[in-house]
């Protein structure tokens, strides 16, 4: 119980710090959303190093890679699994999460959905790093669907 | 094993970035420090609040408040207890971790020394936001003895 808050807490702290330092300039509009995308992406890669590095697993396919983030990573970092796993079998996943841990941390009505993508874009960060890390490239963003239900989209990057 | 990682990881980005965030002005020398401070405090109080709520724990004095933060507070962050605690029985505590996460995380050698600071800042603030919250008001400062090994001592403030 108090794993999880200590995570949920330094990231509202981390979110907090960013905004701040990142100014109120209308051209720094989308940098602390990039930044914190950026330390979710270094976090999901050394995570995800550390999590399979014991371990033989090897992935037969890119939709193992994918399982494995909704369930073992997901469960190192927010105490829980994806509640629902969709795709299009065409290089398009989406994640839901029921319950998204730091969603539930604010407010589960509509009146702080405008500050979600602040909330979101660690998470982000975190999945494509984690992604990216087993040698899948791709996109990740996220929409809220209702305080605290939230999807991840992920596009994988074909090249 | 994965678990600390999570927050190992995530105190080298949030130190990373407060310091860059901080400038390099002279004047802003220890800006980032006392904004480190400022984040663990935060998330102590918090942590705490939690970690208290569900128990009927009372504590008989301040020894057992500081006991407190060393075995289940110290737990709960760091996956291991405090490895030493000493007290004058006046108010100073020392507490000493001999294998302290976010110092192993970086080197175990001489080199870093200098660098040490940084790294403890955001403990500092964390011990002192614990203990706050249990109504013992401090200073809280560090060493490192050899690295990894480190030294965190409390100073319980008398008004």
């Amino acid at each position: 119980m108090a794993d999880e808050t200590l995570f949920a807490l330094l990231h509202m702290e981390i979110v907090s710090h960013v905004q701040k330092s990142a100014g109120q300039d209308e051209e720094d509009q989308g940098k602390h959303i990039r930044v914190l995308e950026g330390m979710g992406f270094r976090v999901g890669q050394g995570l995800i190093e550390k999590l399979t590095k014991d371990s033989l697993s090897s992935f037969k396919d890119e939709l193992e890679v994918v399982k494995f983030v909704c369930k073992e990573f997901w469960t190192i970092v927010f105490k829980k699994q994806i509640d629902n796993l969709r795709t299009n079998h065409q290089g398009t996943y989406v994640l839901q999460d029921n319950r998204f841990l730091l969603l539930t941390q604010i407010s589960c009505s509509k009146q702080y959905l405008e500050e979600a993508p602040k909330f979101l874009a660690y998470t982000c960060g975190l999945i494509k790093g984690a992604l990216s890390n087993m040698g899948v490239s791709c996109t990740v963003s996220a929409e809220v669907v209702i305080m605290p239900a939230c999807k991840f989209q992920v596009v994988i990057s074909r090249t």
